[in-house]
Parts: structure tokens; sequence; C-alpha cells
């Protein structure tokens, strides 16, 4: 089949690899019939160096199970499946807590060990603990939405949670990418009064203005600090989404809470340290978040979904074959696209 | 009258002076009961720089109203009260949300604006939302655990409170002092199951065993992370009171705390930062903590003291005079006392 890797910075190909096979019992195989580029990808495409283990990338999918091994009892031949970015075996104490990300025997896709979604299947593991089985066939009109579950919506909706938004709370969300966009999306629907987006690119703050986005702040760093304050009467943000990871992102993220606020961190961080005591300490700012258990949020978000009520798939601009993939990686690298979907 | 006075590390002298007077309408005079030497007061008297300015310490005591200006409502002359280490308006965002710490008109006491109360008197800017008029005499045998309410032990209820302690929960407090030992009398009055201390003074450690403590982990660093994953099922504990302010304290207090748990740090930092990516980040723990709002926590926590449900004036283990306040600071740095109280 035809799968995409990652050699080093910038050199993403499509290539002939072996069709992934059951390899354990509790595995499955799912044919993809969508999958995107992820923000996160832009990372390896920018800074891997030559040297480093190829990566088959992909880490967000939606597919048609294919096979199961011996051990799956839940999911079946057939099923229509969102594949969460980990993989989790839905048992372990975390499992139950709903820390899929943390799941003692999980791991995450589109690694150096665990071929991704960038293909046209993908083997599964802990096939029963990971993945969703959708209530629609696989070429439903709400397919780009449903795709969100499998990483940005859901990843945005625990910046939200972890910032604790909630009713009438004022909520900035810093970045303008796809998980910044369903950060608004989140924040939205957990009923936030005031939603500030930190961004700067016109396509992406209409469609944030379009999710609920009350103001737009297209400064950075002590600038945007100042013009949120004064959007803030001076305050600051109960909830601070960062949906970026750089060092300048969680600075300003720290310097625009509200004292007794949050920040809820979903960006992978690409800077060192948070700084210990000024102003996070004396402002008892609460610093929270990481990779989002998106598994334990598609069962609240999903209704949403089916019914309309959000549409996290307008996110994904642009769609693309498999062999353009490295166009799409490209794309979204300058900012040409916003998400890209792929469809094998 | 007498006062204390911090002229730089190690130098800490008893010296007449003013009398403190009414100096704006919001203001009372206090004249002290009891105060006490604090912790953080080890912070200069340890590192304070020859040529800073000198500092009027203390900000914990109770007292006795002795005047109230001309805007003072709630508090008379003859109540007796007790001074959290923060004063407030009673009356902003911040206080009305309870994080008095923050209030827009606040400040510190003991700081080098505003004289402190290891002091045979204090003046109490903002007197009506500072004070918090007690229902007992001044010569209250409870005198000792009301007097910690000022302080430690509304400091240890918040690290205990941002560490989200709960029924069941399994709880690590960082450090033996006055304020790790109230974190552990708030873990176990919040319904902590396995509340595991880490200190090694043996005086401490069995009043510690006394509030409630169930496990003592006298390591350091990673041998005490590895101490604390054994004692916890190799999963680390859902909440740490992080009650030093040393960097060691505060990457032990993450390197102990469960995936999707907290950490809450009420300990000055004396570090420069937070380790941003591992493992806080991936094992989605959420720092948070601060200075503690006390006078917030007075309410909640008065019945149980006054029932003697709680006693953290156990904490309090050597009383003396206010010409003895500068023995006090040597007793408290040499770890020959937990905590002092001064009788002025």
């Amino acid at each position: 089949m035809r799968a995409t890797v990652m050699y080093r910075a910038g050199d993403v190909r499509i290539e002939n690899v072996p069709d992934p096979r059951l390899v354990e019992p509790s595995d499955a195989v799912v044919r993809v019939s969508r999958a995107c580029i992820c923000g996160s990808d832009l990372w390896p495409y920018n800074l891997m160096e030559p040297g480093e283990p190829p990566r088959r990338m992909g880490h967000e999918a939606i597919g048609v199970v294919e096979a199961v091994g011996s051990g799956v009892r839940i999911v079946k031949i057939g099923d229509v499946v969102v594949m969460p970015f980990a993989f989790s075996d839905g048992t372990c104490v975390f499992c139950h807590e709903g820390l899929y990300t943390s799941c003692v025997h999980g791991g995450f896709f589109g690694t150096v060990k665990v071929p991704g979604a960038q293909a046209e299947a993908v083997r599964i593991p802990l096939a029963d603990g990971t993945l969703f089985v959708l209530p629609v066939g696989e070429d439903d009109a709400l397919m780009a939405s449903l795709l969100t579950l499998s990483d940005v919506m859901g990843t945005g909706h625990h910046a939200a949670r972890t910032a604790r938004v909630d009713r009438g709370k004022t909520v900035v969300v810093i970045g303008d990418g796809a998980v910044g966009l369903c950060g608004v999306i989140a924040a939205r629907r957990l009923g936030a009064e005031q939603i500030v987006l930190l961004g700067r690119h016109p396509d992406r703050i209409a469609l944030a203005k379009a999710f609920g986005t009350t103001d737009v702040v297209s400064e950075r760093g002590e600038e945007a600090v100042e013009r949120v304050r004064k959007l803030t009467s001076g305050l600051g943000a109960h909830s601070v989404l960062e949906c970026v990871g750089t060092e300048q992102a969680i600075l300003t993220a720290i310097g625009i809470t509200r004292a007794g606020g949050a920040v809820g961190r979903v960006g992978v961080p690409h800077y060192p340290a948070i700084p210990a005591s000024e102003p996070a300490f004396y402002n008892n700012v609460t610093i929270s978040g990481g990779p989002a258990p998106v598994r334990a949020y598609i069962e609240e978000l999903l209704p949403d979904v089916l019914e309309g009520r959000i549409e996290p798939g307008r996110v994904l601009d642009r769609v693309i074959g498999l062999d353009k993939v490295p166009d799409g990686y490209r794309a979204m690298n300058e900012r040409q696209a916003i998400k890209v979907m792929v469809k094998p």
C-alpha cells in the first residue's frame, strides 16, 4: 500500500510499504477513509534532523475496520471508526479515569515505532480500547467534522476544560491554527461570554468569528498582553487556551491570565521552562493541560457534531489525495491551508 | 513601642519605634496579643543583602483593636481579631471571589512599606476588609491554633485545595515545616486516604503522624521520587503539596505527581523556572497555588479549631517574649523550633 514517510525536515514522501497486518490478538486493521495533516506534524517537518529514523506519519483518521484479531470483542469488521491520536487499552486505571493518553499500555500513532494513518490502511493496537465506532456511513456529509474528533476538536476541548472555561467566563485563545479554532468552538460551547483570539491570518480570523470569537488581537508578546488587558477591564482572562507551544505563546498566556485563572496548554511545548514566580505564582495562576485524552471526549462532543450544533470540520479547508500529501505539508507550513484532509 | 527590625541576613533586632497611629480613615490599630515567626521570614534572615532597606517583620498576629479610623464600620474597639498576612479591601472583584491576596488595593504585612506584627502593636490598613473578628477572649486556650489561621493553617489548606485533595485521594506533602504540617492537617480534614510526608526531622515527623501522616519518606531528589512511587503502586500521588519553595522541592513534586494529578505550591519560589514538558506536560499534571487567600478560609476552618477537631497550634512549639525574637529566628533557622510564637 501507499503511505507517508518523513525522512527529515522538508522531506516527506509517499512510498509503497507492506500492507499492515494483525500482529497481536488485540489488533485491528483499518482501511483509511479520511486522514489529516496536523499542525504538530509541522514540528518534524521543520526540525527533523538527517539521521533520525524515518517516521510513518499521521495520527488522525476515520476508516473502516477490515480485520480484527482473535482477542477483539467490541469492534467488528465493517465498522466505521474514529482513530484517536493515541492508542489505549481501555482497561487500565488511567483509561478508567478517562486519561487515555496516560494508558499504561498505550502510545501514539505516527511515531518511529507505530506507523501512522496518512496511508491507505493502518494497524490499530488495542483496537477495542482505542477505536470509537461511529453511527454513520463512511461517506457521511459530516465526515470532516467527525474526523476532528480524532484530535483537533478534542484537543481544543481539552484546552478549554483544563483552562476551566465555564458559563460567563472571559477566554483567550492563543493561536489561530486548527486547534486554536477548535478551542474557540469549545469555549463557546462551554458558555464563555467573551472569546478573544490571538491570531493574524485573515482567513482564520474570519472562521474564528464564525465560531464565536468576540475580539481579535493581532499583536504579539508584550503588546498582546497590553491589548488583552484593555479588552478585559485591566483584569486579564479567566481562562487562556495555549494552542501553539512556543515560548512566546506560554509567556503571553501566563501574562494575560487573570489572578486566580488558569492556562490550559495543549501546544506541544517547544520551550524549556515556565518562569516559576512572576506572574504565575503571585497571581495564583493555574497551569494545566497536556496531550488531550480525545477518546474520552468523543461521547460528549459527538451529539453536537451529528446534530450540527458545532462544525469543527470547517477547519479542514483543503482536501487532497494521498499522492499530494507532500504538497499538503507545504501548504500548511506556508499557512496557505489551515488543515489538510487526505482521502487516500 | 518595641518592634522587630531586619537589617540584613542574620541581623534582626528589637528596637524602639514610634507607636503606630491611624493614617487613613479605613485604618485600625491593633495591640498584638500573639505574633509568630514564619518560615518565610527565614528567607530574608538568610539572604537579605546589606544596603537593602530595613524591614519591620511579622505578618501573623492575633490582637485587640485599640483604635479605628472614621471610615471603619465593622471592626470595633475591643474586638479580638486575626490579622491575615495580607491586607485587603474586602470589596474589590478579587475579594468578592475570595482571592484576597490579589486585592487591587491590598498588600502584605512585614514588607519595606508596611510594618509588621512582631511588635507591641500594628497598623492595619483597610481594617474592615482585612481583620476577622474572633468569638473568643484574648487569652483563650485555643489561642495558638487560632493564630495559625493568620497564615500557616490557611496556607496548608490552600496547598491542599489547589492540589485538589479530596476524599480517598493519595497525597504527598513536601516539607515538614509548619506549613507542611498544616498541609497534613488539611489533607486529612479533606478526606485523603494516604498522606505521605517528605521530611527528615524526628520531632516534626512525630507531629505529622499525630496529624494523620500515614507514611514518611526521608530521602530527597530522585530517591524520594522512587520511594513515593513504590508507596503508591508505581502511580504517584493524586495531589502534591509543595510547602518548601526550593528547586529540588518543585522538581520532586512534579516527579511524584500521578498522571492527571495536581501540585499545589505554596512555598515562595526560590527557583527560576519549572521544566515545560517532561514530566508535567506529558502527564497532564496541573501546577497550581500561590499566596494563600487565608482570609477566605477562616470561616471554613474556624469551627474545626473552636471545636478541637484540628489542632494546628501544635506547630507552635516555642513561646517567647518580644525581646527574645532574635533568638527565635535563630532557633527556627537551626531547626531547633518548628515555629515560634511571640507574646509581646
